[in-house]
């Protein structure tokens, strides 16, 4: 199964490394997790991995670093070539970050340099020709600085970045893996909360609120507006860190439905602030010893209700749950997942270099989709927010341009197997790769 | 469908009733749901309209409470034979409560006479002779007191109680439908919580805190246990409303969890308190404007994470999430709720009254359960907590002895169906039953 390795003892540095890869064209690839993980990016790393494996005369091991980069600034590397062919496969239906993620961004290459040689140092020891870089917004930027290696320090290395992010925030593609999954749970929770409350109305809780993941972008707070169909309306009240917080436009809506309806939904995404930016979450809570505490946004809106209207609430917040929930992950997802990683390693084998697979959609109606790709230069930094219109007017719901967006994404179930009644997520072995370089690093 | 009600115009009501009784056997029934609703009381509901409906020779209709007991008192009555057999099959995956809830709790008949009569005014009114009231223990007891109107009152009645709650704290059944459920929830989402911490804590996230619900009992808390196993293990810290709380002990638990894993889960259940029998959750937080914040338990244990340890945390209150997911309930459960629903109705066509079935465990390897019953007279007012030796001796994790109760419970899957990514739960058409009697009822 393993590829012998070439070890290249050099004199003159540029010279070995061209022969090394003019003479062998077997090179090993790394992939890394980075950022806040999700309940599909290990299919994404199922895609590479497997992929890979079909291409063994290209292609020699796959080694992932621990921890994202840090494996790769530290040499700690896992050899996935240890891993059996069913653990591999059972990565498609498990979540989480099967190598370890991490949060560490690396600084521009005339800010750290030191970072990017020694990335060069551990590529060379183990002779690393691909860079398969899974991540968000900042990942794709560290992927993007990385790929220009080749270029700027004669290392020849082509980075890809496989797009992963529960915020949905990546350009160009149509959404990013991980969103999907994320809104399936978010839309399939606050239905089934929403039936919940309806049936205790008349006596007791009369207003159910749920806190959403979403700092900046409003896309999994719009999953909430899901729950609520043409067959199953539900009276829901969304907040997006989009639109500024208005106290008394949002008391005066939920009143309303609560009147109409007898109930109402509230859908609060984390990132909803006030008029000057501060979140809602941050309004002031102290503990008895008088410590900040840090609060959710959903129990400060829950107060509002009570306060304003005096009305029962019960409030969630979703938090990891949200991104982990495997068990409800939606089908599309985890095949867009999938297909992004193994098209990364595709693009790598045709020659790619500093891009990213996308999802680009061709139809909404039946819904249809193919692989596409983007120039890594136009995806590092730029973040996509909810348009305008998939917004309502009074700022608390979503347009059926936005639904017919995300009807899609959250389609199809997958689910992992079970015994005993709990889901059979896998661990890998995630052996280590011999250090070959000298000294340690420091981060 | 329908069966032809009789009508009963009566001179001396005691001599009429009698009549009534012996010149017709068919009767109607009365259906309510009471307390929190759960993932499966409808299924139990179904269980009981799908037998009456089997039994037409003896059971007329089947006439639902709008909103619990309230329906009843208010006669407010939904007649469940306008509904198909597809939407009374639909129940049993559908969460809530179809016909709407209550929390309405019937003072002794010395104390509130006048409400008897009118139940007994409303139940003649329409031909009621069957009671199936599907509750926890609240509702037990007033089951019980409604069984005794035949003795007190001369109204013939039968009343039996149909087991419900996610807090598991009915006595004499070997669990309370609705809580196998929940567990399944728990248990499944910690697990996945669980594996995204792990993934972080390199560089982020090192204790995720979860809370449940059980205010008085820990069995819920205590499913969060089985998130890990022994193919499985997950560092996982429980803090039962049991075990009067420790800070010190519970932070040194945590610190050295840390330690040993990298990582840790905390599972809070939300009644959890302090030795003076204040709740966590009551810690004295305030808002900017000086009130009282209703937080949870789990935002005070992440502060006391942070303060003490300087660990990076996350949070999440699962709250009515946890009792609403139908979409990850436990098929066990389901099946349970349906046959406690169907032995109600069988158990009244055998002439029994007063009495609960219940869930009696054979074995549990293999697991085997059987239908049994349970005298009201022994349910009411009396709460099942977790044993002494269901918790282990540091008071922060469940043992082998609670594993065993608590893994039959959560097996199997019973998946809803869905359409276009959402689970597809029934709404009935609940169509009011004509009122007959004269005045209204003030509550």
């Amino acid at each position: 199964m393993a590829t012998r390795k070439t070890k290249t003892k050099t004199k003159a540095k540029t010279t070995a490394r061209r022969r090394t890869a003019a003479k062998t064209p077997v090179r090993n690839a790394f992939y890394a997790q980075s950022g806040g993980v999700t309940a599909v990016i290990n299919a994404s790393a199922c895609g590479v991995i497997e992929t890979a494996r079909k291409h063994k005369n290209k292609i020699g091991k796959v080694y992932a670093g621990r921890n994202g980069i840090i494996g790769a600034l530290t040499e700690d590397l896992i050899d996935t070539s240890k891993e059996s062919v069913a653990a591999i496969k059972a990565l498609r239906h498990t979540p989480s970050g099967a190598f370890g993620s991490c949060r560490y961004k690396l600084k521009s290459l005339e800010k750290n340099r030191r970072e990017y040689e020694r990335l060069i140092e551990v590529f060379e020891a183990h002779n690393i020709g691909y860079f398969f870089y899974n991540g968000g917004g900042d990942s794709a930027d560290t992927c993007h600085k990385i790929s220009q290696l080749s270029e700027t320090m004669g290392y020849p290395l082509q980075a890809i970045h496989v797009p992963k992010t529960v915020d949905n925030d990546l350009p160009i593609t149509d959404n990013c893996p991980g969103f999907g999954s994320v809104a399936k749970y978010i839309a399939v929770s606050t239905r089934e909360a929403s039936f919940d409350v309806a049936s205790m109305a008349k006596t007791s809780t009369k207003v159910f609120i749920i806190e959403v993941m979403g700092r900046h972008a409003g896309w999994i707070a719009a999953a909430g507006g899901l729950a609520s169909s043409e067959d199953t309306p539900i009276p829901i009240v969304i907040l997006f860190p989009e639109v500024e917080f208005d106290q008394k436009a949002f008391i005066k809506k939920v009143d309303g439905m609560v009147k109409k309806h007898g109930y109402c939904t509230v859908v609060v995404s984390e990132g909803v602030h006030w008029p000057n930016g501060k979140f809602l979450a941050e309004s002031g809570l102290t503990d008895a010893f008088g410590h900040a505490q840090l609060g959710g946004a959903a129990p400060v809106v829950a107060n509002m209700v009570q306060q304003e209207l005096g009305l029962k609430y019960h409030w969630a917040v979703a938090d990891y749950l949200q991104r982990a929930a495997r068990h409800i992950a939606s089908k599309t997802d985890v095949n867009m997942a999938y297909a992004m990683g193994k098209a990364a390693v595709e693009f790598a084998l045709k020659g790619h270099n500093a891009i990213m697979p996308t999802v680009d959609r061709i139809s909404d109606k039946p819904f249809k989709w193919k692989v596409g790709m983007a120039d890594l230069s136009k995806v590092a930094n730029v973040e996509k927010m909810m348009p305008k219109n998939f917004i309502t007017k009074d700022g608390f719901g979503i347009t059926q341009k936005c639904r017919t967006y995300l009807e899609p994404l959250i389609r199809g179930e997958d689910y992992p197997p079970y015994k005993n009644g709990m889901p059979q997520y896998v661990r890998l072995k995630n052996v280590a790769v011999k250090k070959k370089t000298k000294k340690a690093f420091k981060l």
